[in-house]
């Protein structure tokens, strides 16, 4: 942030951190601006793309436009796997999430979000600050960002423009068994915790298998107790989701699963107890933002698609306050959030004049 | 264990622990013995049966026949869930187990078996040390043990025989499929190692459910990674066992994970790797000895059935030096290893004398 925060000065804009973290830099002034940037966190182990792309993407349109009103917006926190969390900084500055939630997210050593997030803003206490983003100026707000599966190259396209952001369901389902000495409980008076979770994990990847694409569900984490070999398992935990762009879809790949809980619970005598622990539609990015993205790619002789994005993103959080859109450069070899994650120059450079493109001419 | 030296000493025994922290006590000379004890270890939050009662019952026996050449056994570690293991003692008293297992064992702050176990001498100094259990003097053994499952009362009986103890055949499976992020990899291009996990969870419940009672099979632990809700399992670990009586049996529900196993490596395009942790037969204990226990019931009038046990115990290790009996007392009520475990007074005392009746009548 700190660094970031030097080369948006080296562009002529003025850093500032909002109170979340959000880092804020624009020229003087207060009227209306274009804004973009992404993110400069990632997770462990990941790559050099995700969320640094689009960060200086926006500092080199800053650069290359230097009289165009074009203001940079890093958002702090998207990815926050330390909390089981994400786009925390774009979802408190649109006031989506509150500070209540950042006292319950907690990492596995009992810190809160809370506690490290004002232990970052002391870390940066030499940047400038700001009472909240001033999101009422912005114009429109555009994020470049790499893409996160393999489909843009197979379509041959160097650009994907992104119409719809999935929105995660997020479950948690606990399997109440009876737990019991593995070798002395006959087979037929068992009620395990696991053999009943094994069913539900099945009919999960059944139903979103069922569901039009790019409908998908995961069951992600599992944890078994007492969790010994010599044990029965009394009781499973799991975390699960399904996502989507068509709510419908989604919704019947739940459907499906309260089938499948109360098919195991009258079969197999357990209980289930199922927890939403995060709902929310897909979000539509603007439609005319969109089509500038696609007829600016058209102009320029790129090769651009329309497209959806399965993993969230901070733009489809501001997208509640300003039009917004979000543009993918193709991944190219390895997976994101990986050190393979890898694009080509070539593509970077068509998404930064589209780009420029979006922030410097107002044809909405 | 100190406590337990006390008492020997009472009924005029003359306690010392073995190197490997297992306790002798006899009276005084070096001639053949029948000897009897359990364990003084259970499991955390375990119930006052376990072990406790058939330590009680032994010195009891001594007690009551101080011109017996009866000897006390409790064996160290029978329960040690603190290294995923169990019997330790005997396996190291017989040379089934040796002093190197003790380093590969660890419990999760990294201590080592042998560690904790040279602490635990060290703790219990003040007992006189033997360099050895004088297994050679041993003519037969007889442990009392209360039942883990609920069979007995269901069969009238007021004492269980043990005529067979099932041994568990343990394996470690990792299950590689491919780790990706769960809002962007498509259902059709997923090799999600959790589902595959899941079908051989079913796979191996409904191969012990195919198999001859007492044949038993279960997963009891499962490690899913990385274990977030938002990623796709790349890595799932099983540990899993089969028990049983029957060789056969186990050998067939082996075989059919095995089969299984492979249906889902061609299916899934998944990798699975299994690994034997623990391998052995079946033990059936001394027939003459299971005989006289039904002789010396049916003289007192006690109503005794021949049984097996699921769970392992000290006596199927003492079994490969000297003939070996297990007698059940009913479990009644609650479960074994829980504080609800209960037995009733009188089947207790019908177990004792029983007990008494083999350990001082020479009809071998």
């Amino acid at each position: 942030m700190r660094m970031v925060a030097g080369w948006a000065r080296d562009a002529g804009l003025e850093p500032a951190l909002d109170p979340h973290g959000n880092l804020w830099a624009a020229r003087d002034g207060d009227g209306p601006v274009a804004s973009s940037g992404s993110h400069v966190d990632t997770v462990p182990d990941g790559g050099r793309y995700d969320g640094a792309l689009g960060t200086v993407l926006a500092l080199e349109a800053a650069a290359v436009a230097p009289n165009a009103p074009i203001a940079l917006l890093v958002c702090a926190a998207e990815e926050a796997p330390r909390f089981g969390a994400g786009t925390l900084g774009s979802r408190l500055a649109v006031g989506t999430l509150d500070e209540a939630a950042l006292d319950r997210l907690r990492d596995t050593g009992g810190t809160t979000a809370r506690a490290a997030r004002d232990a970052f803003l002391r870390e940066l206490s030499d940047l400038p600050r700001i009472e909240a983003l001033p999101l009422e100026r912005v114009h429109r707000h555009v994020e470049v960002h790499v893409e996160q599966r393999h489909e843009l190259r197979g379509r041959g396209a160097q650009l994907g423009v992104v119409a719809h952001v999935a929105a995660p369901h997020r479950h948690e389902i606990v399997v109440d068994g009876v737990a019991g000495h593995a070798g002395e409980v006959a087979m037929a008076d068992r009620r395990d915790a696991l053999a009943a979770a094994a069913e539900l994990v099945l009919a999960l990847e059944a139903a979103a298998r069922a569901a039009p694409p790019p409908t998908v569900a995961t069951v992600g984490a599992m944890r078994v107790e007492p969790g010994a070999v010599s044990a029965v398992p009394g009781r499973v935990t799991l975390e699960l989701e399904a996502r989507g762009i068509d709510p419908d879809a989604i919704a019947a790949v739940e459907a499906d699963l309260g089938a499948a809980i109360d098919d195991v619970t009258r079969r197999r005598g357990v209980q289930v107890h199922r927890r939403l622990l995060r709902d929310g539609a897909p979000v539509a990015l603007d439609a005319p933002l969109v089509e500038a993205a696609r007829r600016a790619a058209a102009r320029l002789g790129i090769e651009a698609v329309t497209t959806h994005s399965g993993a969230g993103h901070d733009a489809q959080h501001l997208a509640s306050r300003a039009p917004c859109a979000l543009l993918f450069v193709p991944l190219v070899g390895g997976e994101s959030h990986t050190p393979q994650e890898e694009a080509d120059a070539h593509a970077i450079a068509a998404a930064a004049n589209v780009l420029v493109d979006l922030l410097t001419r107002w044809d909405g």
